[in-house]
């Protein structure tokens, strides 16, 4: 499958619908997961604030998680050596454990696995990832899935604006700085993680209000200010007085903040939209580089030679 | 008081000993604080993981904050607008409610107040916000408050590596990327706001091993490597995993990684020691820079555009 059918293939993903089961009673939830496969744990705490939603992304786990803790591993090849050996000690603690993967060792020790497609970049089955969870929490129903599907082939049918932003990260040869603003900060942390494997350049990311108690100070009078390209993710309908700290942090600082914009009417197309967005950039700003988004033989090979004996 | 007066302040700030109240039962801690503020939670995060630590740092509050959580809001001024937004939407939902400020409408509106001294920046004041909290959660002991209060007197003394490290971030004009390592996120985040704030210069964190899944792919062959200086802050006894994690990753993306060590025998020795390492690197690139580390003019004035009427 070329690279970009990966991408399209967001759309399609959204319809799966083998779901994780909730138990009756939980205190909290930890989601275990690295990088491309984290990312829906992110999203996750990002959109469900009904119960507390812990972070796992080393192989250790808190000390609170027992008997009352919904524990969810998410790892695309379930091979991920971080998350194994956290859901090992999960399951010790005497949590309700669910996973989320192609199969792999973490298939094997966790019996109630969701298995989802396998061929895909694990970056790339984002849908995959975290229809599973949300559809089993009940975060989101088919009419709110079904418009941001709707949202999605737009996008893929009008991809110059994304091409754009490529060409203008290329030219100027410039690293990418992602500001969230609330309820967005994963996505913000997903196109930094995007810019990282597929364009392979360095890109970070940071969130409003946050960085205008830090970031701000630097924004105005740093070296190397025009050697950054700053996007600023908002949703559709944004909040008056977030809408106001972007235009304020623009001016005071004297930087342009290129804002794009989530699609929709809810939460959730929001973030897949622009989540989508997100994805064609670095692939448009890889393809200029002239760097094959879907290479990460890096990563492949410290894995490796993080597996020999000293 | 002169700002390295400030700095060197941190070991007599870990003397303070007023600390909050904690409530014999509770099933979360939701901190909210911004900034120089806001990093307390964040230390408190990575230091304590007996019930799930929530933080905030909008204006908002999860769904689940009712009568069992417990919910610390951190604010110097006391006057932090997010900050008591939240703290006002936490009352409502009955939360058990404790700040720790030097007074403001914080102190008037919540009755189990912590009050610290005043006079300082806010993120100069770290040891004052942490301690009432740490010490209240019985989280450190006096020996180990001590033995980090003797490591901070030596840094103090042998200030040479600092000033090392800033010249060489100077003469090249870099920007700053702090790698964390399990423990000490919290940390390189504070490096990062220390940088922004101090130096006025962009800096950014990102922590192993995460940063292995994304970071590692744009490190090999990034445009503008070079004018990026990278950090890595370990504690005294690195656990062998992330060592060698750390040393292959210099390999094979053929880059330098600058390691700050910490120092003593404990997590809290060792984030302390880290964090004052990295206020008198700020520093002395500020000095270096010819910018007033105090300076936060641009974060005052956004503050005052923010509250007119459009």
């Amino acid at each position: 499958m070329e690279y970009i059918e990966e991408i399209r293939s967001l759309e399609r993903q959204l319809s799966f619908r083998k779901v994780i089961e909730i138990p009756d009673h939980f205190d909290n939830i930890v989601v275990a997961g690295m990088g491309g496969s984290g990312i829906a744990g992110m999203i996750l705490r990002d959109f469900y604030t009904e119960k507390p939603v812990i972070l796992v992304n080393s192989y250790g786990i808190p000390d609170f998680v027992d008997s009352k803790t919904l524990f969810i591993a998410i790892s695309y090849s379930g091979n991920t050596e971080e998350t194994l050996e956290a859901t090992r000690r999960a399951m010790e603690k005497g949590a309700h454990i669910r996973a989320v993967t192609t199969g792999g060792r973490l298939a094997e020790v966790v019996d109630e696995s969701v298995i989802i497609p396998e061929g895909y970049q694990p970056r790339s089955a984002v849908g995959f990832l975290t229809i599973p969870i949300f559809m089993g929490l009940g975060l989101v129903d088919e009419s709110e899935v079904e418009e941001t599907r709707k949202l999605l082939r737009g996008s893929d049918l009008s991809v110059d604006p994304f091409r754009k932003f490529a060409g203008e990260i290329f030219d100027g040869e410039k690293i990418p700085v992602i500001f969230g603003t609330p309820g967005l900060g994963s996505v913000a942390y997903r196109w930094k993680t995007q810019f990282n494997e597929n364009a392979k350049v360095l890109a970070y990311s940071t969130s409003f209000p946050e960085l205008n108690h830090n970031d701000t100070m630097a924004l105005e009078n740093t070296y190397r200010k025009d050697e950054f390209y700053f996007f600023v993710l908002t949703p559709k309908s944004v909040e008056k007085e977030i809408n106001k700290r972007i235009r304020i942090t623009s001016e005071l600082c004297r930087v342009v903040l290129n804002r794009v914009e989530g699609e929709g009417s809810t939460l959730f197309s929001n973030i897949f939209s622009l989540i989508h967005k997100g994805d064609y950039i670095s692939y448009f700003l890889a393809q200029k580089r002239g760097v094959d988004p879907r290479n990460v033989k890096i990563i492949e090979k410290l894995k490796v030679e993080l597996k020999k004996q000293d």
